[in-house]
């Protein structure tokens, strides 16, 4: 293989009562790259479109990935990389986590697939890593998996697929506005109540379960953050508004998509996603901020190759 | 329907990882309990064996939910009842849960299969207040349903019942001293730092991932609790030498049952579960402490039917 075009797409992290553990892949958003196998060694971006990123290949996240790939796999090749952002940076839905893990998976193939998903998944945290400063795994793990996916340990390495219902889908809307990690680590407490930690455990194995079974009911009602949510939600303007349209559209759970600003609401259906997407419309319209919005299925697959 | 004689199963409860979440019933060991039909209303306790408990129908916790469940369904019979115990109040194994969902499950029987599982769940842990000073769940639910069971919610109560691998066997030892219940909640700490809550759900997204894919390496990765067991072993002379005997022999997991003494190991297959109970018991036999051992299958249907 001397080209692949592939698909990297956006991801929701920290699913509600799934702080730091939990993320799942969507396919409507994402970006596209490719890659192409050079004489010379090395890596090099020839094309970034829809944002702007650094050319710099050891402080973009996508091209140090694949520079560390090729080095850590002694390659006799380099490779081409062009990257179109099909999302803005700074949404909250896996901005670098998408070139990260699209770069692992990309170059994977041109080594002629030698690694595992959990591989990839590390080469992919360097990336978030030299992008964000912390080698946080749930975006990518989630991209490169696909579907529904928990970090189950760090030290070592673990990651579960989750299996995806059929019928579920996500509403997202992103506001316009920057929220800046720092701020958004920084408002979460450092301690929580034991009896909080419980109710939030109990609701990632309700959640858990409900995944396994299909049980939508069981999903909206275990679809709850006590602890992440009312401390960063005061950085998301009108974020109860959001919430709550969500809800009395039909939604089976809201939440902050990674540390926001994005809001995603989880529905059974493409009926009721519809009518989540116009009701949260609805509310955002007349608050003076600009807001983009999609509806997609929960991406089972993950990255795909597109060519 | 005149006469019922059931079997009440020991529960684990504060299974690892999931304090206060997560539980499941054995079928080794457990109580015998008949209930007869009397003309008379009102319920009477006309025996208790293998236990000194009280025959004050309002302060025994099997007696108090038969009335209570006999008062509610407006019945025109009373009850007889025999209480024998299989094992010791106090041991961490849910001894007033089994004499309290044993009642629930007898009484429903009695009066014609009125109730649901958790109907029957809410009456028992009407007992276990009476009998502890609390309305918990996990015990009696673990005992009503069988199984491993999570306590997904107490407002409303929810009850999430889950798989149970095939092979899944669990060996507990129960050191024969008394910990009080109110030392095992004072040493437990009010907060809990974010990052070890977050390992802690994580590891109850594997356990209850492993049980529903029957993945007995997951399960074990996941059978870790960093926030009670290290506040409360200390309660448990030798806990270490226990757990650390029982992981040896190639125990899956092993942590504290409910509050304790009890340790339980969770192992996969008949030949592992032999090598641990001899492990745990090679290891505790020269403490100078007195103690009980089995092996049991974890339940799948928790309180059986006699006759």
């Amino acid at each position: 293989m001397k080209y692949i075009k592939i698909f990297a797409p956006a991801t929701v992290a920290n699913v509600s009562c799934g702080f730091d553990s939990l993320g799942f892949a969507v396919d409507a958003i994402g970006d596209e790259m490719t890659f192409t196998k050079t004489a010379e060694k090395g890596v090099q971006i020839t094309n970034i479109t829809g944002a702007d990123l650094t050319y710099n290949v050891d402080e973009n996240a996508a091209s140090a990935v694949v520079k560390k790939m090729l080095h850590t796999a002694n390659a006799d090749f380099g490779i081409e990389l062009t990257i179109h952002k099909g999302f803005s940076p700074g949404s909250g839905l896996g901005s670098s986590a998408a070139s990260a893990a699209g770069a692992a998976f990309g170059t994977n193939q041109l080594l002629g697939d030698m690694y595992s998903n959990l591989e990839l998944t590390k080469f992919a945290m360097f990336g978030e890593k030299v992008a964000c400063g912390s080698a946080i795994a749930d975006n990518v793990a989630a991209a490169i998996f696909g579907g529904f996916i928990l970090v189950r340990s760090y030290e070592p390495l673990e990651i579960i697929k989750l299996p995806v219902p059929n019928e579920l889908r996500v509403v997202a809307i992103h506001p316009q506005i920057t929220i800046k990690t720092k701020d958004a680590r920084d408002v979460l407490p450092t301690k929580i109540p034991l009896k909080d930690a419980v109710t939030q455990w109990a609701n990632v194995g309700g959640l858990i379960s409900g995944l396994y079974t299909d049980n939508y009911n069981l999903i909206s009602n275990s679809l709850v953050d006590i602890v992440a949510e009312p401390a960063r939600k005061s950085l998301i303007p009108f974020f109860d508004n959001i919430k709550n349209s969500a809800l009395k559209a039909g939604a089976l759970g809201a939440g902050i998509s990674g540390s926001g600003p994005t809001v995603f609401a989880l529905c059974k259906g493409d009926t009721v996603a519809k009518a989540v997407y116009k009701s949260i419309e609805e509310s955002y319209k007349n608050t003076g901020i600009d807001f983009e919005m999609f509806v997609s299925k929960v991406s089972p697959e993950g990255i795909k190759i597109i060519k």
